[in-house]
């Protein structure tokens, strides 16, 4: 039982930002056909690594979906294609723009069959403007869109995001898009296209460093792992990780000089205030740093935890699976596919309190629902089918 | 004219996760009632750069707000507030867990007065768990979530994103949480609670960092700027900048070698195809690199598009401004601030093609719309309001 129960969402999309937007709207209870060219299917089918022979990169993103394939390519695909749109409320596709409109199939086309319908298309540079055609790659639009430019250590080289955010930022922008259209819809009746290119997303991700760039005229760097005014707050090496300490003010600072055997400079005017700490800073950073390398961060988060001194681990990615927030909050979840077997993957973020959505099923072997969605949706007979598979359409 | 046109939302946020989410909702079209605390107003009003006096952060965040003071300490606050709760659609808040309990403001008293009211909750660690109560800061949060371990260069340090993703991430959630309530809401007139953490978020969008992991059992580190299997994938330095040369496939990778002078290595068997290329990548990478030293960022674009070898500039924030697909989506706006004067700031990334989205006003002074909005929703007179002000409630 989600929110988006009853909505209807026709996928076709490849990869990663469109399965990412498909995938938040399944996980909130829409269902999601998933359309797959015959034989291959979604390219990330193919991307490793592998468990029993499925894609974990598949699988951990296209869970609660059906696989319907379908050969867009041929005449009887592209009818398959318009009757479904009479009978779902949204399309997502996330092609290189133009893809649909060669087809036959662009926004235009669609809307005539079905004027509610909410055509959403998520791209690299979206379908205007001079770079619109152009195929985009995660590591090129986070270089365009300004983010590899600030992410980095101090002084050091531009540095990509690990996860590919240029993906992932269309995807929930997409999807955001997807559920403001359908407000719209349920208002009026009318349909719409939602236009979103990773490029924008970017831009749109800046945070302050459009603001400091527009009214300083210094074009802002990467600036490593430390707060720009707050100290300290940054991580530091303990005995056998790091931990990011966090004194958000000065009560914090006298708390964590007390349990972190810091009392000598604690009673130093110049580390009284933040702002002295802020002036004082190379000096001080080393007298911390020193006594943090004595215990380890299991050791530090106890202490600093007790004390109620903000502070956090970095947490690597087998550390994350075990902590024990993460946990109770459900955001390691364990989903069973009838081949590869158990696997862990994200749980849902999104925690509501009536209609919590729900994995209900794993990622879907290529083309396992082609039948039930024809029959389903557009009342073929076994016969017809069967035709189809034999012709090459499905 | 947006696609949330006529909803209303009560903003109780501060700061950065909470206004983003609702700078999300407003840019589409909802009535933003931004209630801050009498005198001091959000937080981030005094977080510079400043502009004329005001704060170019809280600008850039804040548009398309109302701006009402409410001391939600007084008993007359806490009513005034509740009267807001029977006129508006949605709340939004990002408090610490537990903060409008102690207010006596909690969602279960706000369901009672109104069980249409969506309440969504974003926080550093979520309304459950064991860290629930904690503060959260976005350098915490990406150290926790795993993100800053799979950020870096190749066998460097973790690295923190350069933007604030926790708190934007958190934003993203919580803003498709509000919409997908809002979708069960216009089918069942039922509100909920949602509850979103950064936490959370950040596991979420993890990529597939996880998925590596479960299936290999090796822990994934930062890994630089270059792509895991596709060579060349990465920047280079050209004589002025970077570049990051995206070869897809060995087609490109031989209009790459004839338009960058690199003819001879393209004869070469061990280069010819990804696999080979990604096998003999110590030797090729030297090669290509010295290649791009001899041009300009800007010479190389030219080069590399018209031959259509995917690639895209490491743009600073100044040279973002200024790319021609960024000016061309509109994603850098200018808004006209009373006070400040025109401001540059992100445009709306989803383009919608019935009811696009608008930045219709500047962000808001303190308590600009207090009296405007108490009358046009609670009825109040003039003379009541002059009393709420005197008495501090305003």
């Amino acid at each position: 039982m989600g929110p988006l129960n009853g909505l209807k969402v026709l996928d076709l999309t490849r990869v990663l930002a469109g399965p990412y937007c498909t995938m938040l709207l399944g996980d909130l209870g829409a269902e999601i056909i998933k359309i797959e060219v015959p034989v291959k299917g979604d390219d990330s089918r193919h991307f490793g690594p592998y468990q029993h022979g499925e894609s974990a990169y598949f699988m951990s993103l296209n869970r609660n979906k059906k696989s319907v394939t379908l050969n867009l390519k041929t005449e009887k695909g592209k009818e398959i294609l318009k009757s479904f749109i009479k009978q779902v409320d949204v399309i997502v596709e996330n092609f290189r723009p133009g893809t649909m409109e060669k087809l036959g199939l662009g926004y235009d086309v669609l809307k005539e069959i079905n004027p509610a319908i909410i055509y959403a298309a998520a791209s690299g540079f979206g379908h205007t403007g001079p770079y619109s055609k152009r195929p985009a790659y995660d590591g090129v639009v986070q270089a365009m869109g300004g983010i590899m430019s600030i992410t980095g250590q101090e002084g050091g080289e531009p540095t990509r995001v690990g996860p590919s955010i240029g993906d992932i930022g269309a995807g929930l922008f997409t999807a955001i898009g997807v559920l403001a259209a359908l407000n719209h819809r349920n208002e009026t009746g009318v349909g719409q296209k939602v236009d979103v290119a990773m490029l924008d997303c970017q831009v749109a991700m800046l945070e302050n460093a459009i603001a400091r760039y527009v009214v300083t005229g210094s074009v802002p760097k990467p600036s490593g792992n430390k707060h720009a005014s707050i100290v300290p707050f940054e991580p530091f090496h303990t005995s056998d990780s790091q931990i990011v300490v966090a004194v958000g003010n000065d009560q914090i600072w006298k708390r964590f000089c007390q349990v972190a055997d810091l009392e000598d400079i604690m009673a130093l005017e110049k580390f009284a205030t933040n702002p002295e700490r802020h002036n004082h800073y190379q000096e001080l950073r080393p007298k911390i740093a020193e006594k943090m390398k004595e215990k380890t961060t299991k050791e530090w988060q106890k202490i600093l935890d007790d004390a109620g001194v903000p502070n956090g681990p970095i947490n690597h990615i087998d550390e994350v699976l075990e902590d024990a927030q993460v946990k109770a909050r459900d955001m390691i979840i364990e989903v069973e596919h009838p081949k590869a077997g158990k696997l862990k993957m994200p749980g849902v973020a999104i925690k509501l309190s009536e209609t919590p959505g729900e994995i209900h099923s794993p990622a879907p072997i290529l083309g396992e629902h082609s039948s039930e969605m024809l029959k389903k949706f557009l009342n073929y007979t076994d016969e017809e089918i069967e035709a189809l598979h034999a012709e090459g359409v499905l």
